[in-house]
């Protein structure tokens, strides 16, 4: 690897992204391109790295069409490649933590009695929090991953638009979470912008860099 | 811009970044690229756009010294070469975004009369949620901007450790947030890691492909 590659385009590619409001029907994400931006989400940075969520991917034309009822149907929904729906746990059990220092030792080439330490400060803090700031928190660390997403897309030229106006009720029924301990936390849908898109061509509007930062 | 430049070194610098625990206290961030950072975290996204969040960006060692102590001693908040304070609105007032409508209509070069639908659409959404709604809400925005943070200090080789454990009313009252409806939210310091950092030498743990995704 080499480490003095840099890139010089990020900010670029940061400009160049917006909330696409009009997907490109006809045109998908190759496996290819769907496959970098999950691997780059699945890298994300997350509290103490416990990745307390699951992201479902969906391509599925009937699943989508009942998501798009339950966002206002907004067309995002059906007409983008993909749609990502993260998933927070709802409550963070001991055995969540169990598995993830059975992935650290696995993955390290090391044992849990090595990691003892680690799983009584992870144990004390994450099972001390209530629920709801259990689910809080874990939703937190999706805004993390959906940061990351976003960066990732204009990375690779893929649109993205990131959505938080939907039913996370309707959104855990349709895809079976209430079952699995999971809640809707926040989507995206990603594909290609359609050059209908007149929201392409709007001047990026943010906050200047004297109202954004306190330098001290 | 080259709409084809794809940056495919993504990924590789996923690898590369790590939440460092020891900065090398010599290396300090040089001021171009402490602005291309700053400059990338400008333009993260947020819902509706608008970035209910200041940033402090801290250099002043005694303040730094003051943080440190109410980060549970933690060296990086000393030993790096910058800290990020990423602090939320508390309340969303009328008046922030008036102030926000005001941005876009002077960026897009429209007037306030025309963003009346929207006008109406926000101060109807956002003013309706309790006050407690709205500092989670802001919170998670800051969470997106993180994210983006993390991604561009990867890609600009600039190492970088996030950090929720420290005391949130203690650095409000370090950096005097308490009279100005801002609380901090997270934190992250960056610089450039010491040789010294064992971690950097360590696999990444990371929930496998199956685990995190469930594709429809």
């Amino acid at each position: 690897m080499n480490l003095e590659v840099k890139n010089e385009n990020y900010i670029e590619d940061l400009y160049w992204r917006y909330a696409t409001k009009k997907f490109d029907k006809e045109r998908q994400l190759s496996e290819e391109d769907l496959e970098k931006l999950l691997e780059s989400v699945r890298l994300s940075a997350s509290s103490y790295g416990l990745q307390p969520y699951e992201i479902f991917v969906i391509k599925d034309g009937k699943t989508r069409e009942k998501l798009r009822e339950a966002a206002w149907n907004q067309p995002q929904l059906t007409d983008s490649s993909h749609v990502l729906v993260f998933a927070n746990f709802k409550k963070i059990e001991e055995s969540d933590i169990d598995a993830y220092l059975d992935n650290i030792a696995r993955t390290r080439n090391t044992t849990r009695e090595k990691l003892k330490g680690m799983e009584e400060m992870l144990k004390n803090t994450i099972l001390s929090f209530s629920e709801e700031e259990q689910r809080i928190w874990g939703a937190k660390q999706t805004y993390i991953a959906l940061g990351n997403l976003l960066s990732a897309a204009a990375s690779f030229k893929i649109d993205a638009c990131p959505m938080e106006g939907f039913d996370k009720d309707e959104f855990g029924g349709i895809l079976g979470l209430k079952e699995k301990n999971l809640m809707s936390s926040v989507i995206a849908t990603v594909g290609y912008r359609s050059e209908e898109d007149r929201v392409q061509h709007l001047e990026k509007v943010r906050k200047s860099k004297s109202e954004l930062y306190t330098i001290l």
